[in-house]
């Protein structure tokens, strides 16, 4: 029987899992944030290192191979520094290394060609084309793109908000769901405006631009409440998600897999895709799988929907 | 005769101006950065100072009266701090603060009641009456408004560089434009995105947000050829200027004054105000001007029309 091990090294914790060439998943392991670009190459590597461990375990099983998964597409200076990493604590093996948008495009299916919407604090989409990443759009971040993103709909959301405060926008439900937010904040003591846009300005700079992103969900509750304004936000979030990934769907038949905060099952987002591509859109699932999907495919045993369901069901009982 | 000094502290620059009371310039002096909030509370106060000293110069009169005019509308604290600078060098005097929409404004007219549309980096409007700030409207930095700005003229310029890039939208002379900017940047080797979405990419996030108002006056070039793509940018800005301005003016008579890199003579910003409010459209000039202005007013003296063409006409010769 062979091995592998799959990685899902995230911004905020990494884990991985030890699985066999029938996909069986035998060892889980969890560790601290595994993103090189943000947590420095050292920590990250740390991390990666630790899950690995804690995924081979009890069972001391060599794995022949590697697959990590990073944000972003500037990873691959980390197999190099993982394998390293790996080989002074005893591991000699081959680590590959692949972008998030794979492990969440194949956590939900295990066709080698589709396409992948991802909307969360940031958005992106992807074509793979027999298991290899072949297109890309947008993910530029939030000053060049991440169109329909998080970050997308909370400036909109926070814009809506001042341009009602002053008057010089339509009035929204949004403006008492954002200061029931950012009230209790001090404002100067005399000045022509109202006191709410001071409140609203000292949050919104008094953050990283992208936690923004945190203001999308009060647009969801908008709209459901029948919110004109927080309506057309998310109506133009959609456009603009659509528009990304018409750029790259070139057929009818192959899976759009839907992933991320924004694109979940009964989200208007997700809905609007679901009209677009009917039949053919899947909910992502958890990294973990498909990184472990991602590992059966670099040792070239196969890696079919049978497979990827025998991932996800010996998987959940590790994770507990 | 009564005499007054007026000051226009600004980012980078810091003038200062001596005049009497009929709004005869005598003294100019000039100096660094005077913003506190950018520059830090003792290196502008130190700069105030040394303007307003150079102003005095040789004369070695005693001004009444120092009226300071900063960004923003938190610096009425800077009033006790200069005061008490200008105490330590041996002048003893009244400070008053006013923000730069006041001396932007009175820099134009005399008329103690009326408007301000500026758009430069960022954006505002303002309504004055009685000589006093009456309203603001936007202003709200580049995150939370600023619409119609620099900045985000420049911002949607970047974006539609990026889409045409990525072939999900429209074709536009701005990406030439742009790119003859950010090139020779180094790219990935082997990446499924075209090196020049990297090469703006690393330009736009390794400058400081505000930075993209750079990016401002390509619009107004390419929309001058006749490309569609800029000129719907600055027809929304201008009708995102129009539509705050809007929301203050109030009569149909008061002077409306346009101040701000975007809004200089013959721009379709500019324009775009001078169709919507005929025959009322000034031009701001020089702030320091307009802080001399100010000066009068608070000293209690006539300033007319009269007294703001005495103060061009003899801080001109000064300025040299």
């Amino acid at each position: 029987m062979r091995y592998g091990i799959g990685i899902d090294a995230g911004g905020t914790a990494t884990r991985a899992v030890m699985l066999d060439e029938m996909g069986t998943c035998i060892g889980y392991g969890r560790a601290g944030a595994g993103n090189p670009t943000s947590a420095g190459t050292e920590l990250a590597t740390s991390n990666q290192v630790k899950a690995a461990r804690a995924a081979i375990g009890a069972s001391g099983i060599a794995p022949e191979l590697v697959m990590l998964t990073l944000a972003g597409g500037l990873g691959n200076d980390q197999a190099p520094i993982m394998s390293k990493a790996l080989s002074a604590v005893g591991i000699e093996t081959d680590v590959r290394v692949a972008g998030d948008v794979m492990s969440a495009y194949f956590s939900a299916t295990a066709d080698p060609t589709g396409y992948l919407v991802l909307s969360g604090t940031g958005a992106i989409s992807a074509q793979i084309v027999d298991g290899e990443l072949a297109g890309l759009t947008d993910g530029l971040g939030w000053l060049l793109g991440d169109e329909g993103s998080g970050f997308w709909i909370g400036r909109r959301v926070v814009r809506a908000v001042a341009a009602d405060l002053e008057s010089r926008g339509p009035s929204t439900s949004l403006t008492g769901l954002v200061l029931a937010e950012v009230r209790n904040e001090s404002s100067p003591d005399e000045d022509v405006r109202r006191p709410e846009v001071w409140h609203l300005m000292r949050r919104v700079y008094g953050q990283r631009p992208v936690e923004c992103a945190n203001f999308a969900p009060l647009a969801l509750r908008a709209a459901a409440g029948g919110d004109a304004v927080a309506r057309q936000i998310l109506d133009d979030a959609a456009t603009a998600l659509l528009t990304s990934c018409a750029s790259l769907v070139a057929d009818d038949e192959h899976p759009v897999v839907l992933a991320g905060g924004l694109l979940h099952d009964g989200s208007p987002l997700s809905n609007a895709l679901k009209t677009r591509y009917p039949g053919r859109c899947l909910r992502a699932h958890d990294g973990t799988a498909g990184a472990a999907l991602l590992a059966l495919r670099a040792l070239g045993v196969t890696a079919d929907s049978g497979s990827l369901n025998r991932i996800h069901e010996t998987l959940a009982p590790l994770i507990g």
